[in-house]
């Protein structure tokens, strides 16, 4: 009953299948090889239009590197509070970007809004004494496991675009958003103003690749040299390509959130028939996020199942009161249907 | 007939195997796994002491993280003007290291020496208008694919602590140096005086990581942070100690690299038998430098042979006259005897 | 009436004529001239103790260079999150420090204290993936204008060192502070626990120097290195050295502390006789902080009064209502009588 | 007798009047004041066009800031090896450009040649893993006292516009270079293609003020944010903006430099009258480079002169032979007439 995180899980097999097929002969090294450039023409037919994709072995690889082609050094980026990009990264957005300023924002459910940037903004009246305002970096789906709308993506995509701002999104669970919203690629990126995307693999089945993904070619223009100079330009880069070519085929990455949703919901669900309980923020992708009595927990642990303790600010529900806790649990494509439904036997019990 | 690099080769199948056997059931993500634990407890014994091991994906990762840790902003670092560190990474060092001078050393046959570093040293007379001198960083075995002897790296080690400078060895090729020498991984590395090591591996048969091995544990003690934040610290780790731990097993580097050495030894020689070509180092590791007429170069290329012009500037022989040209030519432990003799049949014809 | 800073005034006549004295002959360029000298013997005198003193053009510099001698640049420093480090410096700490993350803590009265340090620092429970907490900065007087007790600040140095954190004071209105403690310098920074300190002369009467004091000599160690290559060693720094030199003799520096001090004390308690008027902060050096309404502000401005409007946030007072607005008056050793007490006149009118 | 270097003199009597005039009641700080409009205006018209002006304090912050502005962390920088960029400011161009490539090219007589930078790009052929080249810095007049034609100038500027690359030229002793050529500022700049200038005052009599003039506006439109958070803005800056009216005033600026160089040219005439002495460089500008024998030297530093040994490496003479040294003899706008008597007498003994 492991809930701790949805990178606890191995490689799907599919995809592991493809890395040893793709071991096969020489291939030109440093992403010269014809998997890399099939899985590039593979993205423009995913994202319905020419997009620049670089692949790297990291999510926050990922994150920092856009983060850097977004922001002058003097700039600054605004998330939420409780976004990877601020807390979870050690400083890696201001290691890549040069020593950005990273500003975080506090907004209920894991989700920030345009207004609340537009608000720090607005505080900016000393000329260059203030850093430069440059990028928005947006979680989807959120670090509370809560999903923008396309209408709330659009309104920051339009909002980035007035104020000649950059609009990131950290898609480390790209496709889990994306199934809860069950809409295309296109419309949850680019058509909503987004100019890069972190598009993360690893967590739904992948060994270790995640993709870059510009809408912008502009930012993309130097890319090369930001990955190289990272040391995150592999030099057999046809097997991180070869994974992501197994991810598109047959849908299995729309699959395998899908199927990690679905177990999401059902503990959600589980989770909120029991008196005890309250769930922190609704469950929209395949986190769920509830304040529990202690003892629940710790029953919970004792009996076998693993998951974290969570930091309460973000969520919008009531807060932990004495004796209580809230934890995060956070299913994937390989989580068994019999672990949630046994621990929700022990928590119900 | 591919000798581009021997990056340019897969995956050993014995470390694709161990891969696969690693995808079972979870694992405590980010280095917190049990064959993570397993591999540092390797390393311990392949070195004959306790020593820090940090997996990374990139080898330019593991040099430029490594060297952040041994040189201060302000300092500088002295290699070979031909380095790895120096010509092939971009700017990575500088990066990593919040922006050290790196000091380029001219030597022949790819070495450098001690006496060029405090040559460079005395001209430091100038106090904070200098950087300050921090590291050496030399390559095992060399660009050129010479092999520093273990006398050469002891001097290198007592210079180093004597001067108060951290030293470091790209070990890209570690086992190719090593099986030349005949001697220990703990002969070749700490008990000459090397404070940290590049632990090559993909070029000698993984899909994707490198070691960076610690002896002075003062620098090992914050390196976690550098790790993470530099966004080399990977969610599923354990695959890449799964490569190590079938990289050991049975000595399989060890082969591979024995492999790779005896079959570049036989192009050297049958290269150097004919009249036309001369080496432009002597060949002791699994790399060939090679004087050739430009017309024998391109009627190997049309018969299928896959190799690279090289740099002349830091071989050790009589520079290419008008008409020649010099290659390199690497073999791998995936590279077969018959391509060997393909080569030289076409060469010698 | 210009109350917009003590920074547009001009320079002491008495700093004026040391520096005309001080252009006589040849003297070693880079700091290695006699005043130089002369002034680093001055301040461990005036610290009574060794302390290892340099002189850089402005404060912001003097900040984050401290800063980048206390923290690695994976590390965290924490301060008010209207400190000067925080909100004025587009960005300075993170770039000299490498990338280092700066924490902003909420606090009344423009204050932090050692228990919302502990309470950030008891989040940071993810190991490397959060950075490593590594400085403190506190500013003395405060940029609301309020003082830190010697107990406040002890209790910080004694948090600090229990801690491995390193401690810096932000000294811009040191002799503010000073002066209305009525303590010594030394018993204001080393003798609580601070480490280095930014000794701020610019504001107090200077031209245009900051003095970086190390009481922690290991972290002077390498600072010169840091200096040179931030661009903040002078050439003729004897120019810097000798705005010190009189800036200390006869107690120059204290008597325009009190001087200026004494006049924002008029300044507030007039403002706090006029009924629409209240105090957003008790005024403790030599910058006033109130609530006025629009109305009364407009006027002042329209008769001459130069002054700015401020951010409320970390006032302890009401918060303005519609209809007024907060200001901030700062006076300094150049500030005229006549200048408050028409200030006062237009505003009780 | 003290030739050690134009910056161990003092402040021009007129310049430190300017700013003891400039100590009149109040002003705008950082860069709003009057004083800072006018010298803004008097560049464009000394540069007979408009120009971006920023004042800074060291002449490596300008250097720096500079290169900052025209190339990205991964871009590389063409200098002379012994350029001051290079040799003298403690890795601040790396620091400051967030870790580009700086690479040192070998010329005789301290110049280079666009030739010389095209050589080391046509090696640039590994696409992102090498830096991408971004700018060229040259010295006018250069570290060894030489002087760089118009032609010459004109020729850097055709070269990088066809390149791509930005031009700097880094004139410390702009003043020097310009009367020796007789040409006009904008002739010796912009109109040769230089895209930003240091412009160097401190050395020719200024106490400490550098301009950053930008000619390529594009370069700097966020450069603001550059020096604020580098710590050059200056919070008084007028007082800065004071040195530089009074250099432009009555040509002050050209009657210093041209009385150096005459000076330099006196002792060089002197000195290459002397049999056992060999002008190293002819002398151009303000400096006089000479191979002289040891025991000169020692009498000469007997009798009370001051000057520096130099690194032969760049001159284009003989080089020193056994019992001969390199020397440097730097002559300014406040060396006397009878100290260059005094030293040829005593050499010519």
């Amino acid at each position: 009953m492991n809930f701790a995180s949805d990178n606890v899980f191995g490689v799907d097999p599919r995809i592991m299948k493809a890395m040893v097929l793709a071991n096969e002969g020489t291939a030109v090294s440093y992403a010269g090889d014809d998997i890399t450039r099939r899985i590039e023409a593979r993205f423009n037919a995913v994202f319905e239009r020419e997009v620049q994709v670089f692949l790297v072995a990291t999510g926050t690889a990922a994150n920092a590197l856009i983060l850097s082609a977004m922001t002058p050094p003097y700039g600054a980026v605004f998330a939420h509070s409780h976004a990877h990009v601020m807390l979870d990264e050690c400083g890696a957005p201001e290691f890549f970007t040069g020593g950005a300023k990273m500003i975080g924002l506090e907004g209920v459910g894991g989700k920030i809004t345009p207004a609340m940037v537009a608000d720090k903004i607005s505080g900016f009246i000393r000329g260059e004494h203030d850093p430069r305002p440059a990028a928005i970096s947006i979680t989807q789906s959120t670090e509370l496991g809560s999903v923008y709308s396309l209408e709330e993506i659009a309104a920051f995509g339009a909002f980035a675009g007035s104020r000649g701002l950059k609009l990131h999104m950290d898609g480390a669970r790209f496709a889990n958003a994306l199934v809860a919203l069950g809409c295309s690629p296109a419309q949850m990126s680019w058509k909503c103003g987004v100019d890069a995307l972190s598009f993360g693999v690893t967590k739904n089945g992948a060994m270790g690749v995640e993709a870059v993904v510009f809408f912008d070619a502009g930012l993309a223009g130097d890319f090369a040299y930001r990955r190289m100079r990272a040391g995150q330009l592999l030099s057999k880069n046809r097997f991180l390509a070869a994974q992501l070519e197994a991810y598109f085929a047959d849908d299995l990455w729309l699959e395998n959130a899908r199927r990690a949703n679905r177990l999401a919901r059902a503990l959600a669900q589980g989770l909120g028939a029991i008196g005890a309980v309250r769930l922190a923020v609704p469950c929209e992708a395949n986190a769920v996020f509830a304040v529990m009595p202690c003892s629940m927990v710790e029953n919970l642990r004792e009996r076998g199942a693993v998951f974290h303790d969570w930091i309460a600010g973000a969520a919008d529900a009531q807060p932990p009161a004495e004796g209580e806790v809230m934890v995060r649990l956070v299913t994937s494509f390989a989580t068994s249907a019999r672990d949630v439904e046994q621990f929700l036997q022990i928590a119900g019990a």
